[in-house]
Parts: structure tokens; sequence; C-alpha cells
């Protein structure tokens, strides 16, 4: 008998997707966020800029901030985020500066994306810390999702 | 009998430094921002990283954040921001999703900063809003602030 290996970022992905169908249901971009130390979720978040109303509530601030909150430090160096779409460069600006380990993300964004596209912030000298970067992780659900989401607004 | 002009960009400026001052005293790197609409002060902040923890709490994302608040929206294009030093990446983020009119900052950054220097957030094709920027008002008062600030820290 073959039992397959558990795959943790799979499930902590899994789980930001989950956060994101969540936004959608309320109006939000569905965009999802999970903050994993030793394997324990510490926060999950999903957009709340329209509910806010605030331009900075993406899910990857709003985890870091209440990772940050329960962690009691504005650091996280042992945490990895989990999130549904490529970092903007305000989120990945966020990372950097909590310092996170890891940065495992969904569907890529050519357009609004700050990490492999726009920006590039982990990419410029000046860059304070790097974290690992993992793209493509659930990234059919996440796009699937976010097309259909659009596709409702027009 | 020659009266000076009012310069409101000074007078703001003024305010964001007293701001960025009051953080010094409480241990915050002394960064302070002021939101502006029509000649009025929306909304004070400074850093508050180390009181809150929260590693995005940066002076412009906790006075854009007040902003949309106070003023019941996400974007705020009517409103100018001025802080004491160069937005870093993640602050210049958050002033393309509000998409403010105007920034008007202090002292330049070449080390920390996203708008002159580093990931240079508004210069990028993909960049969505790219509001006007004005900077080096207050500059020696906000250089001499921080300088201060880390000397004591050494």
């Amino acid at each position: 008998m073959t039992t397959l290996s558990p795959n943790p970022d799979r499930n902590a992905m899994a789980l930001a997707l989950a956060a994101a169908a969540a936004g959608a249901d309320a109006g939000e971009t569905p965009v999802g966020a999970v903050v994993v130390r030793a394997g324990r979720v510490i926060s999950v978040a999903h957009n709340l800029v329209e509910a806010t109303p605030d331009a900075t509530a993406h899910a990857e601030i709003l985890a870091i901030r209440a990772a940050a909150r329960r962690l009691g430090a504005a650091r996280l160096p042992e945490c990895t985020l989990f999130v549904t779409l490529e970092p903007c460069a305000m989120c990945a600006g966020a990372i950097e500066h909590a310092r996170l380990k890891r940065v495992v993300f969904g569907a890529y964004d050519p357009k609004g994306g700050g990490v492999q596209h726009g920006a590039r912030v982990f990419e410029r000298l000046t860059c304070r810390h790097r974290p690992e970067v993992v793209g493509g992780v659930g990234e059919a659900q996440s796009a699937a999702m976010l097309r259909a989401f659009f596709q409702t607004l027009r």
C-alpha cells in the first residue's frame, strides 16, 4: 500500500483558498492569506478593502498584522506566509519588514504583482530581507476564483 | 510692509515633523505623516512599529488608514500625504492603492526609500496610479531628527 506523503504547503494553501472564497462571498477581491509557524496556523485573512474601507487591507497585510499581534512581535522570522495571489509591492514590502522566512503564493500576477513582476521588491539591492519564495502552489484554483470574480463585476 | 505668502506645504510638513518628534519620544523611529484634503488635516500619525508591535505600522500606512476611516472611502484621490521621510516600497504601494493625488516628503532615503530609490514603485510600467511627488520639504529637520535617533541607539 502506498501512502502519499502529506504536503503541508498544499494544506496551508487550501486554507488560504478557502479564505479567498469567503472574501469573494463578501464582495471582496478573492485573495486569502495564512501565516504558519512550525506547522501551526497563526492567522488567516482575506482582503477587506471594500468592507473596512481601507486600501491597505490586503489579505497579506491583515494576516501579518494578526500574526504579529498574536505572537507579540513585529518580526516573524520563523513564519511562512501563504497567499493565493502573487503579493503586490506594498505586501512584498510588508513581508520584507516583517522578516518572514518564506512566501508561498498561488497565481502569478503580471499586472499587479511586485515579487516576480513590476517593482520586484526582493530583487532590489537595497532590499533588507529576502524570503524564500515559491510561486504557483494552488495556482489554477486561485486564478479560476479571481477570473470568476472579475467576470461578475463586468 | 511685506507679508510672506503662506506656504501650506511647509505648514503641513511642520505638523508631520512634530508627529515624528512625538514618535521619537515614544521610542519609535521618528517618521511622521499627515493627510490633508482641501487645506484641512484629515489624519496625523507617527511610526508605531515598536509599540503595536506591527512591522506594517509605518506613519504613512497609519495616516492613510485613519484618513480612509474618517472619510469613509478606501480611495483618497483629493488628498495629499505629507511624510517626513521618503516612503518605502510598502508605503509607496499603499499610496498607489489609495490613489493619493500628491506626496510631499522630507528627507531622501537612499537605503530604505521606494520612490526615488530601490523599487521606485511609481516608475514601474505596471504602476496603476502615479501621484505628483515632491521631495526635500523640511529635509534638514527630518534628517537631523533621524540622525539623532539612530545615534542614541548605538
